[in-house]
């Protein structure tokens, strides 16, 4: 990823009230006003943009597949990284002792700052306007989270499991067909040899059903794993 | 609580795309489109919500009562809670399984659906609208948090804390005091002698210096027992 010009990025927000920015870039070991209330407000922030950017870009992952790529695009090593590309560390208030030990290099400390310089934004601008800033910091993220772990319906990454380790393929064995004509309900069991494992699944088409009790089955096999 | 009419909370957001509500209310076992993937969009939105109604009903609380205030209000229990208030186990489509098992009244599934529905008003109409109608479904239970756990701070909560079990109070003293006329730095550190513990804390006066090593010490005893 090219190096970001650091003030060109947080010049991308004029802040109405300076003294948000000062706080989001004060460790709490430089006193109060402090950045840590800001780090929880911009935490959830952060949870938000990323999650509906991860649900737009992905319209057949599932909840599963969402949720780990989200902790994987927000954990502290993926924002310090974003941090040092916006030089956080550079502009941040430490302690002496902080500052001394190289607390502005610190991944905990660069990845509670760029935190709380969002929820800083978000306070000093709203939602959108917030977004339209910080979106762009995690785009690249956002795009580059591999279509095998979110971008693939459940009975082909159950699929891809399997013939990942070379075993046999599922059967899927239609259970009950019932309801009205208008109202079908399939339900359809997915049977797994090696390692055993099983699940049901319901729905309006037979092939939503098979998706269902496949994603039964491959969250069995990937909790046992 | 009084019960909220159903239909008027419902009322509270008229849907320009009745198709996301729709999914909003379909359980898994009923088959595609279902609610996961909109439960996972709202648990972010309700995350954000929620997190800045503490951030501003408890300007004193620190970072980690926030956190835990946040976690008990969006937890399993409390949100089944609202969405029975909200009557959404009434209007839950489920799967000829799960509705026999009494599906619409578990409260895992009655939590995922609310999320689901914020998700839903989120992406009809976005962020300021979706806190409008979200908001005064747990404005109640925002003011109902004790002061006690987020209104107070660290040094009182520190006092509280010993002298609730009878150990005697913590001491602060004043290590150094440095810097410029205009940017003192203070450092006091703060000793508990039952259980053993001691912290220190920098800030711009004695005051909020003390503060800081308050949180400290109060976050090993906490974090101890």
């Amino acid at each position: 990823m090219p190096p970001t010009d650091p003030p060109a990025v947080f010049d991308a927000h004029a802040f109405a009230d300076p003294a948000l920015l000062r706080q989001a870039l004060t460790h709490r070991s430089a006193g109060a006003p402090h950045n840590e209330r800001l780090e929880f407000l911009g935490d959830a922030v952060l949870g938000l943009i990323v999650s509906e950017a991860l649900y737009a870009r992905w319209p057949k992952a599932d909840e599963g597949s969402l949720t780990r790529a989200r902790a994987e695009l927000v954990r502290e090593s993926s924002l310090a990284e974003v941090a040092r590309r916006l030089a956080i560390g550079e502009r941040l208030t430490l302690g002496p002792g902080e500052m001394k030990s190289g607390g502005h290099r610190r991944d905990s400390i660069l990845s509670d700052a760029l935190e709380a310089v969002i929820g800083a934004i978000y306070l000093d601008a709203g939602f959108e306007a917030c977004r339209r800033v910080v979106l762009p910091w995690f785009e690249q993220a956002v795009s580059a989270v591999p279509a095998s772990k979110v971008g693939k319906d459940a009975k082909t990454r159950l699929q891809e499991w399997l013939q990942g380790r070379q075993k046999p393929l599922p059967q899927y064995e239609l259970k009950s067909e019932s309801g009205e004509e208008h109202a079908r309900v399939f339900v359809v069991r997915c049977v797994v040899s090696d390692p055993p494992a099983a699940g049901e699944g319901e729905g309006g088409s037979r092939r939503a059903a098979e998706q269902v009790a496949a994603a039964a089955v491959l969250e069995q096999l990937e909790s046992g794993a």
